[in-house]
C-alpha cells in the first residue's frame, strides 16, 4: 500500500500569502503545521515514511524539501510542469510499479483540511480493501453540509455494500463545479456527494484505465519509466511533459470508466479553496471577526483582517477579507474572493513579479 | 503687515501617510508640493518672507526647517506643546509687537487647500484695509457649497459696506460643526458661512481681546515676551505653556468679543479634513475610483486606493478609502474617515509607536 501526495498546485486563491514559491499546501492554515506536513501527518498511520510518494513542481524544489523531510528524498517526484491531476498520479503510478506491480496506491491533495482523524483512516483502509476486491478506481465522497458551488459532485447509483461500516456506492456520473441552483438540487437529492479529490486503485487498474482512456499520456509515461535511474531521466520527462495534455484524473480518467466506486466519507473536509473558506473555519469574536497580528478594528462586522507584518486598521467595513503580507494587501468583499486569483494574472501583466 | 502660519497640527485624520513627525502640512497632497509650502506661497505677493512668521511644535522643528527654509529661521517660533489656536496666535502676536507695535497680523492655518490665488489675496489685502479702518478683529468667511457637518459656520448680521468690492459683514455669532440637519438649515438661511481659520487683525487689539477674554494667557505671554532673546526664554515658554489652557481663539475670543467682523472669501476652500475630502477633490477614472502607486482594482468603483510602497489589490468594493503607507493599510469606509484619528489613539494604546 503506498501513499501519493500531490503538491503541484500553485494556490494563488490564497494570494498575498501565497506566492510562486510558496503555494497553498505550504501555508500553516488554521494550524501552526503547514498544510502538506498535516496531510503527510494524516498518513503516518496508515502507511510507513518510505512507501509515501509526494509529486511536486521542479520549481517548488526547496519549499517542498522543508516540509517532507520525514520521506525519503527519492520519494520526492519532480514534474517539471504542471499538466494537472491525470499526468501527476501517472507519474507517481509507474514509479510505485517499478517498486510493486502488485501495489495500491491511495491519492491525496496535499492542501485539504481533515479532521476526525480517525474515521479517515478507517474510511481509506476500507477504500483499499474495496480497491482489491472489485479491481475497480475508488472515490471518497464526502456528504455535502450546505449547497456549495465550489466544489465537483460525485453522483451514486445503489449501494454495492459496505466495509466495515462504511458504505460503498456504485459511481453514476461525476458533476463539475454546479450554480447554486443546481448545487441546491444536488444537495436535496441525496445520491450526489463533494468529490474529495482522493481516490484508490491499483497501480495496475490505474495504468490499465490510463492507456484506454489516455493513450498519449500512458505511452508518453512508460517511455518516461523506461529512464527511470538513467542520466537522461529528466530529458525524457522534459520532452513528454511538453507534449502530454494538461487534463485531471476526473475528467480524463473517472468520467469514462464504468468500474468507478464511492466510499462515502462521514469525516470533516474543506478543500480550504479561499480566504472566505478559512474565514468561515476561524474562531470569530463577538462581532464575528477573525483578527491575526496587529490590527486595529473599528465599527467593523464578519470580517477576517490579517497582518503578517506591520498593522493594519479596518474601519466601518463588513464581510470583507483584508491580508497584509510581505509588501502586498488584499482588501476583499467576501462575496468575491474567487476573483484573488485574477489580482495575480494582473500582477503579471503589470509586470509586478515581486508580488506574485 | 505680517504673516503668520500656524503649522503645529498634529493632522491624525490622514493616517497612515501622516505620522507623529509628518504631519498634514508636511504632507503633498494633491499637488507636488506639501500643504504648507502651498500656504507661503499663497502669501509671496501680500507679504515679503522676513513678515512671514510660522508656528510650529518643538518636536517637529526637523521636518518644518525642510519646508520654510525661505522664511529667516529666526521667524520659526516653537511651542513646546500644542495649546490649540489662541496661546499659538498670542505666541506670534508678542514676537510681531517687539519688532513693530503697529504691525497688522493675516493668520492662517497650515494646511488648507486654497485655490484662486488672486482673489485670496485681493481677499486678504481687503481684510487688512478693514482691520485697520474697524480696530476690530476680521474672519473670512466661505459661502457654503453644501450642507457641511465637518466645519465651524459664522452667522453674519448686516453688511458693512465693502472694500474692493469684498463685501464685509458684522459678526452675530460662531457656530460649532453641526450635525446635517443644522447644517442643512444653516446653507438655506444664508446668513451662515464656513469658518476658514483665517484671522486679520492689529497686534495691537488681538492682545487686548486677549487680556479681556483669557486674561491668564495674556500675562502669561507678557512674561515669555520679556525674555525673548535672553537665556531663560526655553525655560519660561515652557513653563507659561505647561500652565495655559489649551483653547482655541474662536471659542476663547472670537466669541466673546463684540467688534468682530467677516469678509466674505469668495475663492475655492477647503481645509483638506480627512481622506475622504481628498478623495472628493481628485479626477476620478470612470468607475469614479481615484488610484495612486501599483494598485490592482477589480469590481470595485467610487473608492480612493493608495499604495505608496508595495502593491494593494481591491475587489468588490464601494465608497472605500485604502492607503498603504511604510508598513501599515487603512481600509476605512468613505462616510467612516472622520474615526481614522481613533485608529491612532488605539495604536498609542497598544504601544505601537512605529505605525503612529
Amino acid at each position: 500500500m503506498y501513499c501519493v501526495i500531490m503538491a503541484g498546485g500553485s494556490g494563488t486563491r490564497f494570494w498575498p500569502r501565497s506566492r510562486e514559491g510558496k503555494s497553498k499546501q505550504f501555508l500553516s492554515i488554521l494550524s501552526k503545521k503547514s498544510l502538506i506536513q498535516s496531510t503527510l501527518e494524516r498518513f503516518r498511520t496508515i502507511v510507513p515514511w518510505e512507501n509515501v510518494y509526494v509529486v511536486a513542481k521542479k520549481s517548488q524544489q526547496d519549499e517542498i524539501e522543508k516540509h517532507v523531510s520525514k520521506i525519503p528524498s527519492t520519494n520526492v517526484i519532480y514534474e517539471p510542469v504542471g499538466k494537472n491531476t491525470a499526468p501527476c498520479i501517472g507519474l507517481a503510478a509507474i514509479f510505485i510499479q517499478r517498486k510493486d506491480p502488485n501495489g495500491i496506491m491511495v491519492v491525496s491533495p496535499a492542501d485539504h483540511l481533515i479532521k476526525q482523524k480517525s474515521r479517515f483512516s478507517k474510511t481509506i483502509l476500507s477504500a483499499v480493501q474495496l480497491a482489491d476486491q472489485k479491481n475497480g478506481l475508488i472515490t471518497i465522497g464526502i456528504p455535502p453540509g450546505r449547497p456549495a458551488t465550489g466544489y465537483g459532485y460525485i453522483q451514486i447509483d445503489g449501494e454495492v455494500g459496505s466495509i466495515d461500516d462504511i458504505p460503498a456506492y456504485k459511481v453514476k456520473t461525476f458533476a463539475e463545479k454546479p450554480n447554486l441552483a443546481t448545487a441546491q438540487r444536488f444537495l436535496n437529492s441525496g445520491d450526489f456527494l463533494w468529490n474529495s479529490g482522493l481516490f484508490i486503485f491499483k497501480v495496475s487498474i490505474f495504468l490499465k484505465a490510463l492507456k484506454e482512456c489516455l493513450p498519449e499520456l500512458y505511452h508518453g509515461l512508460m517511455k518516461i519509466k523506461r529512464y527511470i535511474g538513467k542520466p537522461q531521466y529528466e530529458n525524457v520527462l522534459m520532452q513528454v511533459y511538453r507534449q502530454i495534455e494538461s487534463i485531471s484524473i476526473d475528467y480524463g480518467v473517472m468520467e469514462k470508466i464504468k468500474n468507478v466506486y464511492l466510499m462515502k466519507g462521514e469525516f470533516f473536509w474543506n478543500d480550504m479553496g479561499n480566504w472566505e473558506q478559512v474565514y468561515q473555519l476561524s474562531m470569530k469574536d463577538k462581532n464575528g471577526n477573525v483578527l491575526s497580528g496587529d490590527v486595529i478594528l473599528l465599527n467593523t462586522k464578519n470580517s477576517f483582517v490579517s497582518a503578517a507584518k506591520g498593522v493594519v486598521a479596518v474601519i466601518g467595513c463588513e464581510d470583507v477579507v483584508v491580508v497584509q503580507e510581505k509588501g502586498a494587501t488584499l482588501v476583499c468583499k467576501q462575496d468575491h474572493v474567487e476573483h484573488v486569483k485574477t489580482v495575480v494574472q494582473s500582477l503579471k501583466r503589470k509586470k509586478l513579479h515581486k508580488y506574485i
